[in-house]
């Protein structure tokens, strides 16, 4: 037995589950197998599960990357048919049942469970990603910190190097694209940053006076919810001096600023939240997607044709009573449970679980300090008391007794100071200012 | 007025000083002249005052990196005199009495302050860099974590790959070369992470048999220590698992290992916290520099020739009574506070402070849990109760209610679970397994 290398007893093989992604459909999945009479390995390409929902605070400043994700190792340290493996998945080789690394690696599969989510879609432009990041990795979140702050910055240099004033106008703007929550929530957490936060941090500069604006296609932001509580989004955040544009279209960006057919807005930030792209399971798996390539599941969430190929969360399409199942965490959580308990029942020679049934519970979104709106069905609410719950439920969500904490503590110092503690521009996406 | 500029008012002018690097230094120089009637501009690269002697902890993911830094605009809000200003320094114009930033601004000095600190010292191999990170700055601390994290990631992966055994030791080996204060919290830490925090996460390796080699040319590790402190320090860390070479010189380092003369050490993992190289502060004034490049200063820290420069920190080179003051934060803040007092009582036109006297309060390093020296010179102490008063020191001395708090909070999570929370990779240092 060399150094280093764990023993291994030779069991009589079990059943083999692979599952792709950790996000939380493929860790609920993984949990949901725990006492399952088979062995598992999770394959990440990153060593964390992140908890989405809050990514906009990291991009913000008011949380650190740490606080909303966990390493998937700790999360199943003490399961003992679990293994981790960090790599990045490249395909599915369906004759041998075996998934494909990009190193070369084939990991052969008695099941498997596609979970690896979605992300924006530029709607055919991808090149507009460049100068317009999205929001759904950790370091997403870090790269548009930076740029928030770096233009403050660039702003508050002007001074000694003789810029225009339409120049410093346009470092000081901020266009957001996509009026759903995660574009609601950035530009509410923006211009609480520049309008709070970092109103007396400089002197050339006033950043009282940035400009925000949320440009969102359809008739409304926050688009899934009633239209009272859209309406009470949309005010609550003209009140915070956000600019809202309903019904427009996004033509063209640049570095330089974003063109809505007619109109030209001169912004140095840009920021993209619109749309949904699935990742590329379905290419993998040679499977039917709709037009955001989800993979069309049946309803056991089984890819058509191959029984033992499962596709949960973001990255599958599935209706219920004639609509979609919506793409949020809850619905990936459900879905992996699900899929969980039928592997686990056939490994136990049990008879399967009856049919799924999603289940919604709500919906929430926050627009800023004491303002959120939440829509349970019969239950509405909107301002301070949403705003409240709606912390308290991510908090809960959150994984982990430290991460609970931690983030309770930053966020209580900062509603009592107004302050945002993680201002670090870390990272070198732009040498010229932070090197 | 244009949106978004200040409204300025044109008062007399005032002397204008100019502080490059927002140290402990530079920081406490600025502090220093808050109610002098000065005005003040604050230069650095990046936009945080960095809590150095924590760096270590962020680099085994005991803590984020927005834990140990604090942005100066916030420090220096209320210091209605100071400006802010991001950029960095490549030279000096003596004669226009200006500095210079890389994207070409000149920015005009009445008097300077020099606080831009030092590095570590390959020793004339610069080559090195780049396989031996050295921890000075917020990146290399993320850069080590992840290296550290991803030598793990390749062990436990090798079983899929059928990598053979002696490289699996090479990858779990981590050579760290410099006995001081950093080698030695560095190597506590690693072994802590491997032989505590991580020992449950894996399945194919034994993160309990990492190999840990401290490397150091002295006779002792922390050598400015009294000996029986140095050798309590050395015990502890063999008791750790730690193997310490004393009296060894490194003679190559490359991406397999390290050479100490005869003997080869294969490593995956090398940190570099040897030697002293201070920044080019020196060759920007034409100054004359000691062999790691420290300006020689005179005694009230002005540089000879030039009564309007003033250096301090770890960039100046100082005696006191025969003896250099040392490059550690408490001699940093003594000298700026001093020049800070000088260039006070010029602009109010009063006599200059008495002369100055750099007071040693003792020196601190800690080992690991419940692990510590402490020298206060008549006062020596080791183990838990040096381990509990460091760590007090270091919470007290941190800037900000909420780092305090935080440091505190995740501590003390640590101190009970044995967990260190701060576990991940983030970043693109190797995209191959990351991305």
């Amino acid at each position: 037995m060399p150094p280093g290398r764990r023993h291994r007893t030779d069991l009589p093989r079990r059943p083999h589950v692979v599952i792709v992604g950790a996000g939380f459909g493929g860790l609920t999945a993984a949990q949901g197998l725990k006492c399952a009479a088979v062995d598992l390995t999770v394959i990440d390409r990153r060593n964390f599960h992140l908890f989405q929902p809050l990514l906009y605070q990291v991009a913000t400043a008011g949380l650190n990357p740490a606080d909303i994700a966990w390493p998937v190792r700790s999360i199943l340290r003490r399961q003992r048919n679990a293994t981790v493996l960090l790599g990045e998945v490249t395909g599915v080789d369906k004759a041998a049942a075996a998934v494909v690394l990009g190193d070369g690696r084939v990991i052969p599969f008695d099941r498997l469970i596609i979970a690896t989510g979605a992300t924006h879609n530029y709607f055919g432009h991808d090149e507009w990603a460049r100068v317009a990041p999205g929001l759904k990795r950790i370091d997403d979140a870090t790269l548009i910190r930076r740029r928030v702050l770096a233009a403050f910055e660039r702003a508050e240099n002007s001074l000694t190097t003789g810029t225009e004033d339409v120049e410093i106008r346009r470092l000081m703007t901020f266009a957001i694209v996509g009026g759903g929550p995660t574009g609601v929530e950035l530009s509410g957490a923006i211009a609480e940053l520049a309008k709070k936060a970092l109103a007396a941090d400089f002197r050339n500069i006033d950043p009282r006076s940035t400009r925000i604006v949320l440009i969102e296609g359809g008739r409304s932001v926050l688009g899934h919810f009633p239209p009272s509580l859209s309406a009470f989004a949309r005010r609550s955040l003209e009140e915070m001096g956000v600019e809202v544009r309903l019904e427009t279209q996004v033509t063209n960006c640049d570095a330089n600023g974003v063109t809505c057919g007619d109109e030209r807005i001169p912004a140095a930030n840009i920021f993209w939240a619109a749309g949904v792209a699935a990742s590329p399971a379905a290419r993998w798996i040679g499977a039917a997607a709709d037009r955001a390539g989800r993979v069309l599941v049946k309803a056991d969430f089984s890819v058509p044709g191959h029984e033992n190929i499962f596709v949960v969360g973001d990255v599958a399409a599935l209706e219920q009573d004639g609509r979609p199942i919506p793409g949020i965490a809850p619905a990936a959580k459900q879905a992996g449970a699900y899929v969980a308990a039928i592997i686990a029942a056939q490994a136990a020679g049990k008879p399967r679980p009856p049919p799924f049934r999603y289940r919604h519970y709500g919906n929430l979104a926050t627009i800023g300090r004491n303002s959120a709106v939440i829509d349970f069905g019969s239950l509405r609410l909107k301002g301070r008391l949403a705003w409240w719950l709606w912390g308290v439920a991510h908090i809960f969500f959150l994984i982990g007794t430290r991460n609970r904490l931690l983030v309770a503590a930053q966020w209580f110092y900062s509603y009592l100071t107004f302050g945002r503690g993680a201002r670090l521009m870390v990272g070198s996406d732009n040498p010229s200012i932070e090197r």
